[in-house]
């Protein structure tokens, strides 16, 4: 491991020699059922899949390596695609702020105490500063302030992605929270607030289309109780998973606006009759990171990530079986491996060859490491055959591959890898979802880290805040998530709040955030 | 327009219920060729094809709306696409550098007077500014002088696409010069100097690839003058445009960093004898945003927009032509539009049908602003017939597109498109490169903004510089592009430097700048 190296140390020439010929030190040395905090570390790092390199030197900053980055601009296109199905195009807005402009509408000024700004151009003190963007709303609905003018212009559908936004987080964790992280955002202006609610139920069924038909993360669409609403909204939709360790990963948000920006940046049109009017917004925001970081821990297992292959970016990796000595055999190896990669790139599969230094052992648990969804071995034997070994991800189980019929057999392998990837996480969500009925139950299931609760509650509205939190004090920090947004369970007759103890009405979801 | 809107005005109200039915206002009231700047204003404006809006509130930061937005888009994936071809991996870096950083190399500590600084989080002063980068290096050297150890990490190829840099620019101007600006940077670590100069080739080879035999943008690729090196360069390569005032636009730049990056952030590796060495760097920086302005003003006109079907969002747009009270006759339209639509959508091609209010000439208008490559216009008779009428943008011919062999005419068609758009670049290109043997020479042929001027000259390193810089004063800012870096012109015998008269060495490119 290069950590902490001193560049200027001069015994480092001698160690460099002696490693010279030996591998890198990989793989993960803790359980992800027993320690998945360090699991999640060692999984991000050079030892696990090369996710991210934490040593920029400004915390909070990181840099996102390229099996990372591949993985996550799969999931921006995935993203991309539906959003622009739906009728949204695509900007790009600036980076930068006005100070005046990201105060504007009150509640939202919230997000102030954690921007960054910019003081000076050179040595040059600007007029007023800049904040780096939180997110984008107030950068891009003075605009919209101009580019609407008649009902006509309605709804208005736009989004921006690959952006990067900028907070001040006090504790940060790669893909969960960082100062700069990536990013994604649609605005919308319609006409009517029925429109708006609409669009509020299409933005999650995007999310379940990406998030949970294409890459397996199951999760459950909240609307969330007044007192945890997005700054300046009216009310925040939002899909929560569950990690490893019980606690609830936010996924996306979407935000139905209401008037309340509209108002303040004048984003109004005249309707057919020639009245002037708000438009009524809704913001959605993917979260490219958390839906990143659940990827990695739903499906990860202690051998590493574990990929769907709609984001894998290599699906297959060949590994030649070479011996020493034998180069008449390893030739015809090197030939066959060659020989099966360029049949699987006629496929829709992805693939590649390992020829680097390195055992084949060594080799299989890099790629595991990595998540890549099959190998395929090819040693002297399989050279002279037209049936090859391929061995699953998650079974680890080694069949055959006859290549003769390579595409249908590995459409048929690739089914069942994401089927058994779903079954996986359903199964882990299904079973981390429990019912309570007081708080004693409540505090007992928190307690052993068993993700969502579901509980009788009082209110969602602003009375319930003081439930809310005294029931955050007595778990240790359960938070209510809210009542699911479609088919929300209602309590039974008598049912009571867990905290006051006054007649229900609602069951809400309890977890444990980041 | 909305520009200069008062959103109080109380006028306002009764202004667009009279323009509510009317058409927004677009066209370009200038001629290219009598007019560039004016002509390059309005076509990136709302009037034009609706590229940026200028509007932002915060000078040099523009928002790229969606038709630009989803060129840019394209001409990032071709080259994303050419880059890791060539065996580069993407990874993508904080947008922030710490100062230590960016001013370690000397030389590239010249940024620093542009750059802007982040001084505060919320209401807390950093104990260190950081900058906004202005360019990737000294964000991303110190990190690989961590991953590079031995000479088996070499080459190290890397690359950063779709992000953004920041220099405080004194003018800007939409895709020439921006204060965060489109940015895509290579990053590439060799053992020995061969190989960074074959990079530098092959970076060539990428940017005539992508700019000139997809995009139609010739360009010469020139060695610079030493004077003219990026910051921190041992040399810079530099491939030039001409654009339609004759001045030279920089579409490209790659620079052979030597070892003066690695030497100060410890780029280093172990070679084969178990010795420490610092590694051959070079970067290479296609620019996104003055290939973007090449495209604009060489291919356009003075109807707009024209767009190589590579880059164009859409490639055929269908205008139905309806008549008021004719219901039975535009319904058979509208359903013939559907169906060649749902034809086209088979092909390679991407298709639309404009169904928005508005008068076909109107929308003949709009699209051809938009750069369209064909349009094909369906009325009464089109509706039943095996045959529309397909107009190119370039010529305004109108044709005959068999519906029976809708793919292979439009192959044909859209093969004539980009060999016109080729051979109008090619012919303005060559026209506008002049010879000179005299410094009165070059001073008459920049009066007439006649391109690039191939002149002798006494020397490109340092030594030259003087000259340099009395040619700049004599002509009102000619510069010394270079000279080229393959098939270089050698002066003739006795031929002397147009500005020292001593015995000239090269023949040297010269041209206005921005």
């Amino acid at each position: 491991m290069t950590n902490g190296k001193d560049k200027k140390d001069k015994t480092a020439n001698k160690e460099h020699k002696e490693e010279k010929h030996s591998e890198k030190k990989i793989g993960i040395t803790v359980k992800k059922s027993e320690n998945f905090s360090e699991w999640y570390t060692q999984v991000c790092s050079e030892q696990g899949a090369d996710l991210v390199d934490v040593r920029y030197g400004v915390a909070g900053f990181v840099v996102h390596k390229p099996w990372a980055f591949k993985i996550l601009r799969r999931i921006y296109d995935l993203l991309d695609y539906e959003i622009e199905k739906d009728g949204h195009e695509p900007f790009l807005f600036p980076t930068v702020i006005p100070e005046e402009n990201l105060i504007k509408e009150k509640e939202h000024a919230g997000f102030a105490p954690n921007v960054f700004w910019i003081s000076h151009a050179g040595e040059e003190k600007l007029e007023r500063r800049l904040a780096l963007r939180p997110t984008g709303e107030t950068a891009i609905y003075p605009m919209y302030a101009l580019w609407i003018r008649s009902y006509k212009d309605l709804p208005l559908k736009r989004y921006q992605s690959r952006i990067t936004v900028f907070r001040n987080e006090a504790t940060t964790r790669p893909f969960m929270r960082g100062r700069e992280f990536m990013f994604y955002e649609t605005h919308d202006v319609f006409a009517t607030h029925n429109e708006a609610l609409a669009q509020i139920k299409t933005d999650m069924k995007i999310m379940n289309k990406v998030t949970y038909d294409t890459l397996k993360i199951p999760f459950i669409f909240f609307k969330r109780p007044k007192w945890d609403k997005f700054l300046g909204a009216v009310d925040t939709y939002a899909s929560d998973t569950i990690m490893p360790d019980g606690k609830r990963n936010q996924c996306s948000s979407t935000h139905d606006l209401g008037h309340n920006f509209a108002k303040v940046y004048g984003v109004e049109f005249v309707d057919e009759n020639g009245e002037r009017k708000h438009g009524y917004q809704t913001c959605f925001g993917p979260g490219i990171y958390r839906i990143m970081a659940a990827l990695i821990s739903i499906h990860g297992d202690d051998n590493g990530l574990i990929l769907p292959t709609a984001v894998a970016p290599i699906h297959i990796i060949i590994i030649p079986i070479t011996f020493s000595g034998k180069p008449d055999v390893n030739e015809k190896v090197i030939k066959k491996c060659k020989e099966v990669e360029e049949l699987i790139k006629k496929t829709t599969y992805s693939v590649k060859v390992d020829f680097d230094e390195g055992t084949p052992g060594y080799k299989y648990n890099k790629w595991e490491l990595f998540g890549v969804p099959f190998r395929i071995e090819i040693g002297p034997r399989e050279s002279e055959s037209d049936e090859v070994t391929i061995v699953n991800r998650i079974t680890k189980e080694k069949k055959k591959l006859n290549l003769k019929k390579v595409e249908m057999e590995l459409n048929q392998y690739a089914e069942e890898h994401e089927k058994l990837l779903k079954k996986r996480a359903d199964e882990y969500f299904k079973g981390n979802t429990k019912e309570a009925s007081t708080l004693k139950e409540v505090k007992k299931i928190i307690e052993e880290h068993r993700g969502f609760i579901m509980a009788p509650f009082c209110s969602m509205e602003h009375e319930g805040e003081k439930c809310a939190d005294k029931l955050k004090a007595e778990t240790q920090g359960g938070d209510v998530l809210g009542v699911k947004f479609e088919n929300a369970e209602a309590p039974k007759k008598g049912q009571k709040c867990i905290i006051c103890g006054k007649e229900a009405k609602h069951i809400v979801y309890i977890a444990k955030s980041y």
